[in-house]
């Protein structure tokens, strides 16, 4: 480990995020709000800790997979940390824990949240809330392109255009321009996203959260009752597009700003990402329509529910707790399956999948004709023996995190359906479930400890397990 | 494919099932049963079947991988359809597809029933689901002895004692006198469960009934509340200590003989099975202490419960569905995993889940050590990398199967418990579930569609998936 590149970096991210703790401290004092205190003093510690950090650790080293998954997962946890402070000063989340959780909430863009009443948030702090969404997003399509290729043999993220596997030299040029265009893309559809809903009447305030909100797949809304609130089939429609398009391999856009096209439905994980979609809206369309009683609401409500488990994004536009059995399995696989590689998304992601179900296929048709050593193709190309090694590790360990946390919240829990969902809700990022999590992803009944086993969740999910793992690895600590 | 091979092996399995009908058939004698007629007319049939198609195949080839699978498939479907017959022809029960439900049921050892009052079943037809168990969990065990070895490079069944990768010509002759070995210490088990049951009161017709069903590992009873009709803690317990001795590695029994009780519990698998066991019964029975207000009722019912899931038997001797929500998700969980591979269990199995875990962690240490390439062990030998393959090939399919069927099951089911515990009570054999399906494994009330659903899932979990899928496979059925 090489102590002083880690803290050097983390130094630096503590520095941007005091940065943006000035849009929140901007809103306070144009809307008057006295809790706009919380990010100034917050601002100026976070700052100074960042720069201490910096100077303390001059001239770091270049960047090697190990500190990279390092510096990712400390980085989530130090600005979930210091993110918090705003809420614990204000007074408007009074318990440090629930105000630590909330941060690593917005952060890992889950969106459950423990606060019951949002209508009584300050506006600085409901920006906050939704900005933490919106890092989080633009944090995660930075690591993917930063510090997952550093791994040589992972081609999961497929992130850039030519997913040649690239050499350790070339990845800081190529990275910074390749990030400017990220950053361009993720900007300019937030905005859209924000007109647009403008354009519906929305204020300018809430549609400019809301698109941050769905932009980093999050899922925090300015009301308690969520996006239902505007009973606006036009918002409802918008929203579900925009979260559809952050579901979307983010290479589709590299592709279209290439002029390419037909390209990006010649991607395996793109068609199915579409057929599911459209496959599971349409079934839960026609489950639900007897309750509903009219196409058009059982179609807008199906779509808009199917893409907000399916994209990690957890807003909620109707009680489909009382919905029949089948959309809600749906549901819950959906938010366990997510969308593709290379988005804001949480979840195991739909490329994993089809590798997993290729390579379980293929040894079965070794069963029946031995000789037949077929190597694995996605989209034409070989999938390294390695890859699909870390697949079936992700998959294993994500499981694994999966029961354990489902069985240490069923202690906690009133229901199968709550200690379940809540532990989905928060590794998947998804931030809404079933039984007492809800439509709204309200959990602040559960203990502090299940708390914590929850944090632990939406860390591991949005960091893809693995740099959360490593931290508690003592191998990782070191020295060389 | 080899048709002839195929037919002439079927043939014998038929003419053997309709042997065993002659037991049946001697009770409705000594009992003056008119419903016996049955059996005469099915053992008649079948034997005629047999007869037949062994003599216009003759002279077989020797068994290869691909024959073998297909007759292990053909074998459980043919002998469970003419095991139906007797249910369906005595009138005790009216509808075919239920019959072969409850046939199906029995020969895979699962012990789901559409039988709502069991006292009603007249003795030859008890006898004959009872003895449905006890044949599939033999055929079970002769399965892993003489077909998975076919395949090169499985060592996931390690029945023998010494598991060096066998040559096929060297099969038979080793085969034969290990299934002889294994076929005495099955039937001395199940005499001796009988005796011990028998002196704790049962009458002859039971207790050597229920000896039959935990040999099997099935959950069939002869009462419709279970063997919670007794209330005697000594029949639990014996019980409770068969459930476990049949979920053992029957490699366990063959080193026992061999005199060397220190190798047992040094295999791996042994030592988590009963660090499971114990774990789980512990932690069970603390948490319904409150419910009973007795310790020994508490660890007896907690101990039986566990056992009963965990290997797949499925008998049950409280109502358990109304116990907190812990111990709910670890049964389920339970019977997901499983007991020892090499036993007459259904379920994952313990060395295949120990398998996952260890190539996961191998590749997580890989990340923070890159060069640290090693191979993994189980028991000091290094598992091959074909193993590991299909381990995760396994487990895929597996997991596959068991949301897809819950998926098809949620659209008749009345709550997420009833759709999910029904899938695991059918794919892991275990017969028992939670919501609708409850204590008694009591599935009437689904639609015959979804009776199906389940006869697949039984089947497939029964003969761990690849045999079922192989049928479905158009390469299998090509001519050589």
């Amino acid at each position: 480990m090489n102590y002083r590149t880690v803290f050097h970096n983390l130094g630096n991210i503590l520095m941007i995020e005091s940065l943006f703790m000035l849009l929140p401290l901007l809103t306070a004092a144009v809307y008057r709000e006295k809790t706009g205190f919380s990010f100034a003093v917050t601002a100026a510690f976070t700052f100074a800790a960042g720069m201490l950090l910096v100077r303390l650790n001059a001239n770091p080293d270049r960047l090697r997979a190990r500190e990279g998954f390092v510096i990712v997962g400390l980085s989530w946890i130090l600005i979930s940390l210091a993110g918090a402070f705003p809420f614990y000063l204000s007074g408007e989340i009074p318990s440090f824990t629930n105000a630590l959780f909330e941060s690593v909430s917005g952060f890992t863009t889950t969106g459950v949240t423990v606060v019951s009443n949002v209508e009584k948030l300050s506006r600085c702090i409901l920006i906050w809330r939704s900005l933490s969404h919106w890092l989080g997003g633009m944090g995660i399509l930075v690591f993917m392109l930063a510090v997952l290729p550093l791994r040589a043999g992972n081609t999961i993220h497929l992130l850039r255009a030519e997913s040649s596997g690239p050499s350790v030299s070339k990845i800081m040029p190529r990275m910074q321009s390749s990030a400017s265009v990220l950053y361009l893309i993720y900007i300019s559809l937030t905005l859209i996203e924000a007109v647009l809903l403008k354009l519906g009447g929305m204020s300018v305030f809430d549609s400019l959260l809301y698109a941050m909100s769905t932009a980093g797949t999050g899922g925090f809304s300015t009301h308690t009752e969520g996006v239902a609130v505007y009973g606006s089939s036009y918002i409802y429609a918008v929203i579900t597009v925009f979260m559809v398009l952050f579901g979307l391999n983010f290479n589709v856009y590299f592709l279209l700003l290439m002029r390419k096209p037909k390209e990006v439905f010649r991607k395996t994980e793109v068609r199915i990402y579409f057929l599911l979609f459209f496959l599971a809206a349409a079934t839960i369309a026609l489950s639900v329509y007897h309750i509903y009683g009219s196409a058009e609401e059982s179609i807008i409500y199906s779509a808009f529910m199917t893409a907000a488990f399916m994209t990690s994004t957890g807003f909620s536009v109707t009680d489909y707790t009382i919905w029949p059995l089948y959309p809600k399995i749906m549901l819950l696989l959906l938010a366990i399956v997510g969308s593709c590689a290379g988005s804001t998304c949480g979840s195991l992601k739909i490329s994993r999948i089809v590798i997993l179900a290729k390579t379980a296929f293929a040894n079965l048709r070794r069963l029946s004709s031995p000789r037949s050593v077929k190597s694995i193709k996605m989209d034409g190309k070989n999938i390294s023996k390695e890859t699909i090694s870390d697949v079936h590790a992700f998959v294993t360990i994500y499981m694994m995190v999966l029961i354990v946390s489902a069985v240490l919240l069923s202690l906690d829990s009133d229901s199968l359906s709550t200690a379940i969902s809540a532990a989905i809700a928060a590794l998947s990022n998804v931030g809404i479930g079933f039984g007492s999590v809800g439509t709204t992803g309200d959990v602040s009944f559960f203990s502090p400890f299940s708390k914590y086993v929850l944090c632990f969740n939406m860390l591991a999910g949005r960091l893809e397990i693995f740099p959360v793992l490593l931290l508690l690895m003592p191998a990782t600590w070191k020295k060389y």
